[in-house]
């Protein structure tokens, strides 16, 4: 073995996530077509684990105390393109092609407002109708 | 005061933001114009205070336990656009104009691998010329 294909294989090596106390770590989940950012929600080893073999977001909801499937309920699937880890991996971003929209109160992201209050996207559902 | 000007004011009712048990909330700062995002740090309410006082972006240091404007070393500093909170208001969105590149490494971005240890974007600055 020589000595560049040992760095080769270091720069490639897989990252090693640094999941919190909690064993979480923070998951951004972004448009991979428009940028937009969708959501923020967690993610165990295991939620990591199945994002990677199903190629659809998982997360771990710390309300429900559960694995989540995104779109489990109301089909707004995120079909996973990239995966991405920070610089000191403990953040990933989820580059998705997003079904329908990611907020539950039927914006395609969950970051439609400012700090004043001031809603800067529309709707593209209504909820009521998806979570019935 | 009619109805409508009550309903107007309740809609644009500043957001309270929910800082975990910490006092911290993570904050995903996103480049306003190429819509890449560039970091996940967290904010206090110190932080956020500083970062809608000065228009530039303030973020609080776990490992340092420091308030911390981005950019006081390197000169990369975050000029925000806009701020937004998302839907349970747990997380803030930065809109900023990022100077120079955003991550220590020299990269635009602190996202700047896949999983897999593959670097997918270029340094745009030299850390050892930055950080000295």
């Amino acid at each position: 073995m020589t000595d560049d294909a040992v760095t080769g294989s270091q720069d490639d090596a897989e990252i090693e996530i640094r999941f919190n106390s909690d064993g979480l770590v923070p998951a951004i989940a972004q448009d991979a077509d428009s940028g937009e950012v969708l959501m923020l929600a967690y993610v165990s080893p295991t939620a990591l684990k199945r994002t990677r073999e199903t190629g659809q977001a998982h997360y771990y909801s710390r309300s429900r105390e559960e694995l989540w499937k995104k779109g489990e309920t109301s089909g707004h699937t995120q079909h996973i393109r990239e995966i991405r880890a920070d610089c000191d991996a403990d953040t990933i971003l989820y580059l998705v092609e997003q079904t329908g929209g990611a907020c539950h109160t039927g914006h395609q992201s969950c970051f439609y407002r400012t700090l004043d209050g001031t809603e800067v996207t529309e709707r593209v559902f209504d909820p009521e109708t998806v979570y019935e």
